[in-house]
């Protein structure tokens, strides 16, 4: 959402990316099994339940089993269906077999084969782009940040722990489809609200004695600030899927976790709030940078 | 439908094209008008009714209005899909305003603009990617070859006039939608099945007492060839849109058209017929070449 060049490059990138990918499938492994990740974003927030991927449709009294329609809120999740449309074409057209996770948002410092060696620690984001929304509440609060919820906080997304991440797509590379199948894995474990989020957060917080406050932000993107939202997840759970932690031990793990780098996620803390315009009018873009700078002299 | 150089090369073009432009317009003009062409191929051939661009739901006991679901059988045709998904997501987020035309198969040698002069006359195109299948036929009806149908010829599909095309994209730019409004016409005049297409040419040339013969060719598409088809197209008709000519009309005008160009056609004769495969199966590719091979034996 930052800029055209921006938005191009991604598009292309998993436009073309993915493109590439089908065709060598095509010419070089047409059995092997091609394992994308999607995410739930592509869906965007419907006021009906959501099925993984497709749905049997009554239309003026004709039925048909349909690509359930996709209404991505940003161009990063606009490329993702593009390239969820290519895969689905192209397992129809050549006999592709594909998995499509349609992934909720996934959050953790790490797994446990990661807490075994420190070398295996990978890269935490938690700045607007690639940053997700439970890291970036933990990261506020070790660094004594407001947690800041944008707008009324009443959007609710899936969400799943890292380790869970990683299990779920284990188990759909170890169980396959048919030649010919494209399949879509909603992958997520429980449906949560940001604003619980940032109270489950702030709770832990708490019972670290720390002073941890929750703050509203204006949104700076461009979504449903309280809106239904039930999609299936059930194709997971029936290849032996099971949630093992809840949103709150895993923050409290993270935030020991977090606490020994404390320093480096201060010396990032402008990352901290977004300064990208989603919607780019001018007036929200002033709101916007009045209410950073007032947390920013704030927390300081 | 070519290789993967073309198939990328197509989606770069329409998406990022796409994506340029719309950027522009939210810098530079965001109150004006963006008609883009998009194709009634974008919806594929479902087992309902296709209603322009968007439906009401009733999902599991929900309402909601939801973009239709695409099923494009082409990386162009999905390249259009793209194109449209983006610029939904424009006109929601910067509030342009747009249409998107999802236009039937165009057929016509010419407008009646073009005949009053020669330097007004365009490429006309006869081959398997850019030729449509009504010019299609009318060439090789001119050449005296077969027309040649693709499978069973019960394939249908929406057409309209070269003409005609031109005065529903007059009328889309003469009534623009409201600022913010993301609208989708289906522009066709009628409903046709690919086998009687074939015979209305063939009588046609049949009154100019040419031998026109039809003959079935394996399909080298991957599409349903007998299908329910009934796509809405009302909203250019409230606009005033009337069809003023049959295909038979139509056609009658295109062979004395194009009958001073016959020796150009059949410089190209060769391209008449197609040789790209869809689906890429080594038996079917065989299966096209020897009946390609028998034809133009015949033919010759």
């Amino acid at each position: 959402m930052l800029d055209v060049r921006r938005a191009a490059e991604v598009q292309v990138n998993n436009v073309i990316g993915t493109l590439h990918v089908l065709f060598a499938m095509r010419d070089v492994c047409p059995d092997c099994h091609l394992l994308k990740l999607g995410t739930m974003g592509e869906y965007g927030t419907p006021n009906t339940d959501i099925p993984e991927g497709f749905f049997e449709v009554m239309y003026r009294g004709r039925k048909d089993y349909l690509p359930y329609p996709r209404q991505a809120g940003s161009w990063y999740h606009w490329s993702k269906v593009h390239g969820s449309n290519n895969t689905m074409f192209a397992s129809r057209l050549w006999g592709l077999r594909a998995t499509d996770v349609m992934q909720g948002v996934v959050f953790g410092s790490g797994t446990e084969l990661m807490q075994s060696d420190p070398c295996l620690r990978t890269r935490l984001d938690f700045d607007q782009a690639f940053g997700t929304v439970v890291n970036r509440f933990c990261c506020q609060a070790v660094v004594g940040h407001p947690l800041t919820v944008f707008g009324h906080g009443g959007q609710r997304r899936g969400f799943l722990p890292l380790e869970e991440s990683m299990e779920c797509l284990t188990l759909a590379l170890e169980n396959p489809p048919e030649a010919g199948e494209y399949r879509v894995f909603n992958q997520f474990a429980r449906i949560h609200e940001i604003q619980e989020l940032a109270e489950t957060v702030r709770g832990v917080g708490l019972d670290l004695g720390w002073r941890t406050e929750v703050r509203r932000f204006e949104n700076p993107r461009m979504e449903q600030e309280g809106h239904y939202y039930q999609p299936d997840h059930q194709r997971l759970f029936e290849l032996g899927y099971r949630p093992r932690r809840t949103v709150e031990q895993e923050v409290r793990g993270m935030l020991s976790d977090l606490l020994p780098f404390r320093d480096r996620i201060r010396a990032y803390e402008s990352t901290l709030l977004p300064d990208v315009r989603w919607a780019g009018s001018r007036r929200k873009v002033a709101a916007l940078e009045q209410q950073s700078k007032a947390l920013h002299a704030g927390a300081a």
